[in-house]
């Protein structure tokens, strides 16, 4: 959901940001990135497959944060704790990154753009599919699983949004407890 | 999330889905599916925008049934109630509709393909927004009504992933059911 990486995968994507912010998406090439960026176009693909890509090179980074809190979630913990853990630990890395900046830019470049909200969406549903797959692992009974995941997820989606768009500075993890308190509390 | 009109469209829509499962969707032309159907090419971009929409047709009718009984629900229904009312509607005419096995074939497609995955995310992503829309016309709490919105919608997606997938018949308003029961009762 964010930039995690400082080095040449770091410059590019900044890069390509900036370019997606202005002139736009889809007037941007992989040659201006890289130009940008002051990489070879030949560099730029042994990191991205594409340059839609390039907005989504937190992903793998940001599932693994997740995981790794479900499963370091307390023994016994209900599916819905062990999975809230997760995307809490996920909220705190997306805050204290170098440039708390660039996941709201980057908002707003997918936000515009139908194919990268598709994007973001499919990779909210792969994480949702793995921290089922990982509340099971832990004993939680696959349907109870699923129905925590999804929740957690939404939550974590709603959050992000509110604290991608608000004019004022929000705190993430208290954005995302706040909404799973929400679904806690349907009724 | 099915077809629903039983005209030209409809032979376009069986024509395409029986193309993408042999030889495959990658593999077939828009020219291949009307030649099937026994339209021109200009029929077919009359009513569909490329060769995905043509299993997207569906979608506009799906989100009213929703809308129309979310707005139906007895006043002063809490908008769990009233949005799980709107996909119990929804539920039923899929079942009812005249060829059964369309859904349960059209999932086999999206589901070997990412790209459709993705549009179909962002139509249930749509269907959520404006689930919680027309909760919040009701009176909803914004924050309540998205969050009622999302869990009807995910509760509807994993029993439509369930009953497409299964080898028995089920009943996908059972299933529904069943899933925002389980919402209700996270804790």
């Amino acid at each position: 959901m964010g930039r995690w990486e400082p080095d040449a995968r770091g410059r590019m994507a900044q890069a390509a940001l900036e370019l997606y912010l202005d002139p736009g998406y889809e007037q941007t090439t992989v040659a201006d990135i890289a130009e940008r960026a002051g990489v070879t176009e030949r560099t730029f693909f042994r990191h991205f497959a594409d340059k839609r890509e390039v907005l989504f090179s937190g992903s793998e980074q940001f599932q693994r944060v997740v995981l790794a809190a479900i499963e370091a979630a307390p023994e016994g913990a209900p599916p819905l704790d062990a999975v809230a853990a997760g995307m809490d630990a996920a909220a705190a890395a997306l805050q204290s990154q170098p440039d708390p900046t660039f996941p709201r830019r980057r908002a707003a470049v997918i936000a515009a753009n139908p194919s990268l909200q598709e994007r973001e969406l499919l990779k909210m549903a792969t994480l949702a599919t793995a921290s089922a797959r990982a509340l099971v692992a832990r004993g939680a009974e696959p349907g109870e699983a699923a129905v925590a995941a999804e929740a957690a997820g939404a939550a974590f989606r709603l959050a992000f949004e509110r604290w991608t768009t608000s004019d004022e500075p929000l705190d993430l993890r208290a954005l995302v407890a706040d909404g799973v308190a929400r679904f806690r509390a349907l009724a």
